[in-house]
């Protein structure tokens, strides 16, 4: 039970795997709606449309995967599809990061362990999809690499319990948290906001799929890796993580309400390390996948 | 040139002011493009959807004036509306607050005078229209107001020139850049992000009205007042920002970018304070008009 957005012929595509093809849903939501249920529905065109429309859950993917298998009709919606062809599966509302939710990690930096969750907003516009660049300004300073786990919000909420907060999670994803760390060190220190070193256009990899939230147990114990050219650097799991998703999911919506499409970033192990100019890092986990991106220094701007 | 969104027999309706009196907006743009330009657009619901089909410009206004004005017809489109019926113009994709951009502000708070604009994220969750209640949550502390001015997006760029930035600015209205204080103190004290204090649903009201760019001079110089209860809080103007919209918005564009539909908030004066349950605070231009909601505490909640 994944979904993810292919490039198929030059066009983003929806698609969902059933069995081991991948199907165009967009399509499929489409004619299974007008045939079966008679109705019309807008196609859906990423996984945040599935996210706000509340389709991405086992009935919903069990009536398409029925409708599509039904009288051989698999491969009418089979997608052609390589390991290269993901891109964002979907531009989250809000990005919410976590800090400081691995006690090796906090060590590292000599940070204090945090009393209740630390969390921080990740501009929208940074979000890239797998094989897109990272890409570092000529004034950035070091840019580290945070290998993470994605929530992928499908509910609504505010004041949510720590009981309650599972009904909020549809899926799982993988996001590599970019970070202008000399940035962030140097605001920190004035005791400016994160924003910015969190923030910059390419900083939020996400993907390359999402799983749905059954595929993991809850609560969840998965492994995070993540490589540089082929080198662990990072190499935990998410059983470590000092809040958890519950606890996160409680923590902010004591203030803010969580809706369909939001995405929650859930902090960063130990081993978090510089990112230079042509180097390719990857987060993986075995149920979700690899997310790789290469690194590349910006030419410097002419202002506009 | 004024936008807003106005509740009309409980409908939001798209408007804008033509002559004293307020039109639906998205009526009219669809009549224009079918009658004139002889095509179909989808119908503009609220600002966010003129910005970015780029119809917030002196151009769009004056065919859709000159449309609805021709054989006398204004009273098909004119709009019962009272002071009352403004709401949320639109959600921004992004809400960038600036900090610490009035000297009288820094030193009320015994902050360092930044050396370049200080921004951070305020979640798009915690708009709310003019009249709508800013709710205090039991475990928020101070709750304090900023009245500010709300720079509206209508471009896209990255790595804009202080000399470029004019072209990026569609519009203006009004923000209460509404800061939970104690958390702030207490995140700030720690190192920690600035994002809760900031990004609590309701934090951040905005409106009444998004008046057009061409209607302040450049670089702007206007009034800015804040009242509570009617008693002047807050008295300050635009020309007294440390770093002017232009320069904001070349530093944001150093990392982030900019795009049609995102709200710069611009920093409040000196005179910031508390709110308290029963209050009712506006923000107040001459031009662009009264930002008022009401304060309350919100009851205990029972965890979902």
């Amino acid at each position: 039970m994944k979904y993810g957005v292919l490039l198929v012929d030059g066009q983003p595509t929806l698609g969902t795997l059933i069995g081991d093809r991948w199907v165009d849903l967009g399509r499929a939501t489409v004619d299974y709606h007008r045939m079966v249920e008679g109705n019309d529905v807008a196609r859906p065109r990423d996984v945040g449309d599935l996210l706000r429309n509340g389709w991405m859950n086992r009935s919903s993917y069990r009536r398409i995967a029925e409708f599509v298998q039904r009288h051989g009709r698999l491969s009418d919606y089979a997608l052609a599809e390589t390991e290269q062809s993901f891109m964002l599966p979907w531009r989250p509302g809000k990005v919410i990061g976590i800090g400081r939710n691995f006690r090796a990690h906090v060590a590292e930096f000599d940070n204090k362990l945090p009393q209740e969750p630390v969390y921080f907003a990740k501009a929208p516009t940074s979000c890239v999809g797998p094989g897109e660049s990272i890409i570092i300004g000529p004034d950035y300073g070091r840019v580290d690499y945070e290998g993470e786990l994605g929530v992928v919000i499908g509910g609504r909420g505010r004041h949510v319990s720590v009981e309650g907060a599972r009904a909020l999670v549809a899926g799982y994803t993988l996001v590599n948290d970019v970070t202008a760390r000399d940035v962030q060190r140097q605001d920190m220190a004035d005791g400016n906001p994160w924003f910015r070193s969190k923030s910059a256009d390419t900083f939020c990899p996400m993907g390359p799929v999402v799983v749905m939230a059954e595929v993991l147990e809850w609560p969840v114990l998965t492994p995070l890796e993540t490589r540089v050219n082929g080198a662990v650097k990072q190499q935990s799991d998410t059983g470590r993580f000092i809040f958890s998703i519950a606890e996160v999911i409680a923590a902010i919506t004591r203030f803010i309400t969580l809706e369909p499409g939001d995405l929650i970033s859930m902090g960063t192990p130990e081993g978090v390390g510089p990112l230079r100019d042509g180097d390719v890092v990857e987060v993986a986990n075995p149920q979700i996948g690899v997310l790789r991106n290469p690194v590349r220094n910006s030419h410097p701007v002419a202002q506009s």
